[in-house]
């Protein structure tokens, strides 16, 4: 999908803003950068994701004619914005941190530097891109950390909030380690690999629940899974065994039960026993149906003989934590550093980057936010990605991102690994930081 | 946005099952319904919205030729399916609920007709298109009735999931009563009224606040509002007292503030007592920033001097109740009814209608659901909107659903309106359903 599916998917209050800079010549170069301030309760670590689609986005960000016509139909702006809009180009720079990278609150994982009027007007779909990629990875990830020896498959499009929601959470919990979608279309852009089974209105078609899974094994003989939740699940598992040497002659194996509804650990179980019994130890057992956290700890705990795990609302809605807290703020202009102090939402001014530490095993000790200039030890986790509006080197792979993803989560410390009340990871204000948030202070509170 | 991005937007069983349909000969006509199996327990009634964008895909969906190639390039499927997918037309029939309609569980809100096959293609993105918009309106509904007087905008655009959430979520608030959104395309799209400010940067970039609301003033002079909390929210309400003499000179009238943090309610009644003691009676106070339900219960327990509420992350997520329990089922497939008996996901069968009584205030009192052809007394909420895959009339505007929205929730009985714990709203099902739902069981449970 076009990731700027029209430069006018933005707030008004750009186009008024623009204007007024441009009236009262605010153009020097700004620097915002984007950071979640608060984690959600239910979240003890985030994970950046949707860089590539912001890249795309900055890159491509251009208005039509059609859509500069429709500006000046309604009197509204004046003919100084609308012959900046008809030549605008992102001419900035990005530093940000690598998809898959974990990170804390009050870290920025992106940062845009560019003329104030260029770096507001990508505000408003740049924080609708990294937002919601990184709310999805970062629900993923607790989920993979939960089920690290299932397969776990996104089968969320039909709840994600809108297509575009759809075809990006199959990217990014992809990127968060799960092990495919059954989003057709994120094979197509992506290269995700996608899974499918049956839906219940294939068996319900049928006016016999075996001549169903005969038919659709018949048609489609490669991976077979046939979902036996239709009417009584165990009767069902009866059946295919039944059905499975018929099938087998025909040199058809089946792949995987898929059970969608009940109580999963207990019916997987039975399930188990009845394939067993009837020597299909090689058939797996899938699931699906109102899968979260909790579920994925409760069939850890009664070591279920599940296979797979197709996950839906939980996962694409992020339920449990449905937004971050997320913003894109001013942090310095025309070379002084900026600083909001609005009540519960001040911010650390100036450019920044982010040190991680580690212990001898390789696990992440803490982080530092620092000034761009400062020196600390560590790791540095933000690096130029766009310089003049280009991309600064070829981009990773989404295989690469994957892999960075899940070293990343190798080197959580354990008590961030659990689901349970979320832990606090140390991110520590370096004093140079400290003292330009000072400065900061200074600047625009004249009474 | 385009209402069919791709057909590929889909879920890959969509293509298994249509290729097993057309290799069994399951082609005869099928009836699904969509409905919402319960209602979240933050919920005491649904608001159906999205039916507009559904037909517009239905009669819209196509399998371009990339799309064809790159589906025969995976080597996964038969060239019966290809050349079906390359003829794909909707041919069928659509009966719903117009858009605005307020619903309950297990009431259908859209009825497909069609020859199996079709009916199946278009699921996942029928779904995705439906719940969504559907989720939103019954969200906003709720707001709205929380705050009858006060002027409701949709600024969720950046917090939304991804580009269409975006855009859809303001038009279906504004289905619902909201008075506009923030968000610029949902104007040239939707017409629907936008509103806007300033955001914190702006005022950040000035090396003074009082330098900023000048400068914005004197270049978008027309409906002003100033943001007067970046720092010291009393304080800038004090320097635009101050500023008010000069830009009145100007013809300049300051329109409104925002205030976007902090104890809104009391620092509107200070702000309010500043304004006032100033002469600026008519500068209104619109408030935004993590607004919820509970925040529009307390304005109006605190009668709080507040005229509009700029909503965002809670309205467009549904961050109570991120998604909606709905279902895409069949219920009849040729000529007989069909019902799933799975554990919790029971299904009533068969083509439905949804009739509705009132008492003699216009009140609603209860709703029957039954058959096709069943007589009961009441309202009929399902007609026909598509025949053979064309739209049967002329559609609604907008102005129009918002209309039978705006009358739908004045007919709510009382218990409904309060956002207080779910009141549970009659439903019943005729008897008629009851034997259906008999006959439906017999079908499909052959031992």
């Amino acid at each position: 999908m076009d990731p700027s599916p029209s430069a006018l998917l933005t707030d008004l209050y750009q186009m008024t803003m623009i204007e007024a800079y441009l009236e009262s010549g605010q153009t020097d170069t700004a620097v915002f950068e984007f950071f979640v301030r608060k984690l959600p309760p239910q979240r003890s670590f985030l994970m950046a994701a949707g860089l590539e689609q912001a890249l795309d986005f900055l890159q491509n960000m251009r208005f039509s004619q059609d859509e500069l016509d429709w500006l000046e139909r309604t009197d509204r702006f004046s003919k100084s914005l609308i012959d900046y809009l008809a030549n605008f180009r992102f001419t900035g720079e990005v530093h940000a941190m690598p998809e898959g990278t974990v990170f804390f609150g009050n870290e920025p994982i992106l940062r845009v530097t560019a003329p104030l009027p260029e770096a507001q007007l990508v505000e408003t779909r740049l924080i609708n891109i990294l937002h919601f990629q990184t709310l999805i990875a970062s629900k993923a990830a607790r989920m993979v950390l939960l089920a690290p020896d299932k397969l776990l498959i996104d089968f969320g499009l039909r709840r994600a909030h809108g297509a575009e929601a759809g075809l990006l959470a199959a990217r990014a919990s992809y990127v968060a380690g799960f092990s495919g979608t059954a989003t057709l279309l994120a094979e197509k852009s992506f290269g995700i690999p996608t899974y499918g089974t049956m839906a219940h209105s294939f068996v319900q078609s049928f006016d016999d629940e075996a001549a169903a899974f005969e038919a659709f094994a018949r048609a489609r003989p490669k991976n077979l899974v046939l979902l036996i939740d239709t009417y009584d699940t165990e009767a069902a598992a009866r059946k295919v065994v039944m059905l499975a040497p018929r099938l087998k002659e025909l040199g058809i194996a089946v792949s995987a039960v898929r059970i969608d509804s009940g109580d999963l650990s207990a019916l997987a179980r039975n399930v188990r026993c009845i394939l067993d019994a009837g020597g299909l130890h090689d058939t797996g057992i899938f699931v699906s149906g109102g899968i979260e956290e909790g579920t994925l700890i409760a069939f850890a705990r009664d070591a279920a003989p599940i296979d797979g795990i197709g996950i839906g609302t939980g996962l694409v809605t992020s339920s449990d934590a449905p937004a971050l807290d997320c913003a894109y703020k001013l942090q310095e202009y025309a070379g002084l550093p900026r600083r909001k102090r609005s009540p519960g939402k001040a911010t650390w001014p100036g450019r920044k980057q982010v040190w991680r530490r580690y212990d001898s095993d390789g696990r992440m000790l803490a982080d530092i936010l620092s000034t761009e200039e400062d020196q600390q030890e560590g790791e540095t986790l933000i690096q130029v990605v766009m310089l003049g509006g280009r991309a600064v080197a070829s981009r990773p792979s989404l295989h690469d991102i994957r892999a960075h993803a899940r070293r990343q989560l190798d080197q959580l410390p354990p008590e961030l690994r659990t689901a349970k009340s979320a832990a606090h990871y140390p991110v520590q204000i370096s004093s140079r930081l400290e003292q330009l948030a000072a400065v900061a202070d200074r600047i625009g509170s004249r009474p």
